[in-house]
């Protein structure tokens, strides 16, 4: 029996995949057992739950299961980090039905300095279905705190954490810029508040945070679609500053990794940036899965192939 | 009798100033009744209760007392604006007590867009003071929302809020960045987070703030002194996007308005920009409602002092 069970343990969810000797996906699961929300029996009795029925297959785990405060703590990789070499640095922890998990490292840029853990699986993985980007490409993995990273010959030569997500709701929930009004979607104000960032200059977007208040105070932002118009700042703050210090650039390709409908918003403020972003890249978690562990030897996988 | 009773009429403290015939403050008093927490019997009351006892005086008041949601809303002056013109775009309301209240009116920048109340009264203030800087100054009046105004010829130029307090708070309460372990001083952090915030270049803070906890994995800042971190990158963003967009420029003087403790952290993050800033102009609100009252004829002070 070949194959690989691949895990994406994350703050706040858990998704597993069951891949054949082939690395294809024969099924997929999913549990809202974050590191942080793990059911009762912790780690194990998550692990245990999840591939229930499965065959006894190796494993390997990417995200934050690997950080500190996660089931073992696995040292980040400092850039520049070939994503061909990735695999040749995965940890080990023995689980309580006594086989192993492996563990993809996480990667920290000394620059900033930032981390990140799961993002590199899903860089191996858009990598691994789009190879002729490794030579030299830009991407973007949106979410609570969104990742820009520069690839360069297949290395990571250097990535930015922008806490776009995590920033847009506390200003939402806490902040003056919240309303008491339910927000409802409004285009014209999502592209109002790329715009502002994007001619924000070297000042940045976060002088321009308050207009969000001015503009309602104008008349000319309803209250409703002020959280649209804040967004479009922060998402737009974050093609700026990647334009700025060189994480993104015009003459390169850039990519996007991740949820089609966050990533839809990413597309429309390219386009204000005159950038044409292609749709996402999908279930790159579950391509680096498989990749990083045929290239860390967890799976054997073209000899398998081989045996067929 | 003369004299002039001003109010500094914020969103969550009234101040009450009484001044005789030459513009001396006879006496100063203070209450938590900002137009968010007004006492029963709303603005009338707060009024007679903080100038219980004092002569019944022309009164001017400035600040939140004049914005929408306040006791008047009085129109924002577009920029640019003379400071020597701002009295004669006072605006008035009869109280309950059958007198009346003049209030002073806010400013708007039309770039960005931004708005101020309150402190073109304290920038009105500090060019009495200081006569000289009336040519060509940048001021900063650090807070909650932090202002950047540029002065040309007397005129308010420009002006930029930078909500540097909220943010602060907010994001300590709120985010990842938050600890549990409680705050301890450490002016090396706040070095550091200034210093992260100026050299983070046309990119911005913004792009910084994932630092505060990236350092913290590092364990080269411990949680006690990551509130300081954090406060230092978002001061220093203050510094770097003013003098990125022309607010603030190193040949021209640079002066702060407010709160001495407060003021000290603008100073020292100023030395890491190279930046040398005196202590900070004391009591500016109290002083540009005297000098408010006089050009908008609310007081006749000149009159009574020649009568003496």
């Amino acid at each position: 029996m070949a194959g690989l069970i691949g895990l994406d343990w994350g703050t706040s969810s858990l998704r597993a995949y069951h891949f054949d000797g082939l690395g294809r996906i024969a099924e997929t699961r999913a549990r809202p057992w974050g590191i942080r929300q793990l059911p009762d029996g912790g780690y194990d009795a998550a692990l245990a739950d999840i591939t229930a029925g499965w065959p006894a297959l190796p494993r390997l785990a990417c995200g934050m299961v690997g950080s500190r405060g996660g089931w073992r703590e696995v040292p980040y990789l400092d850039l520049p980090a070939d994503i061909a070499r990735l695999g040749d640095a995965l940890a080990c922890l023995r689980a309580a039905d006594g086989m192993d998990v492996h563990l993809v490292p996480g990667l920290r840029d000394p620059q900033g300095p930032d981390v990140m853990r799961g993002e590199e699986t899903q860089l191996a993985g858009a990598l691994a279905l789009q190879p002729t980007l490794a030579g030299a490409s830009s991407w973007i993995l949106p979410g609570t705190h969104s990742k820009w990273a520069a690839v360069r010959d297949g290395v990571v030569t250097g990535f930015r954490t922008l806490m776009t997500g995590e920033l847009y709701a506390v200003l939402q929930r806490h902040s003056i810029l919240g309303g008491n009004t339910p927000a409802e979607e409004d285009a014209a104000a999502f592209a109002r508040g790329v715009a502002a960032a994007r001619d924000s200059g070297a000042a940045g977007a976060l002088s321009r945070l308050f207009s969000t208040r001015a503009l309602m105070l104008d008349g000319v932002l309803a209250p409703a679609s002020a959280p649209d118009y804040l967004s479009g700042l922060l998402i737009g703050e974050e093609f700026r500053a990647a334009l700025a210090d060189g994480l993104a650039r015009r003459d390169t390709p850039l990519q996007l990794i991740g949820d089609a409908a966050l990533c839809e918003r990413y597309r429309r403020a390219a386009a204000l940036f005159d950038i044409d972003l292609p749709p996402p890249v999908q279930d790159a978690a579950a391509h680096g899965l498989w990749r990083l562990a045929v290239q860390g030897g967890v799976v054997a996988a073209i000899e398998e192939t081989r045996a067929c």
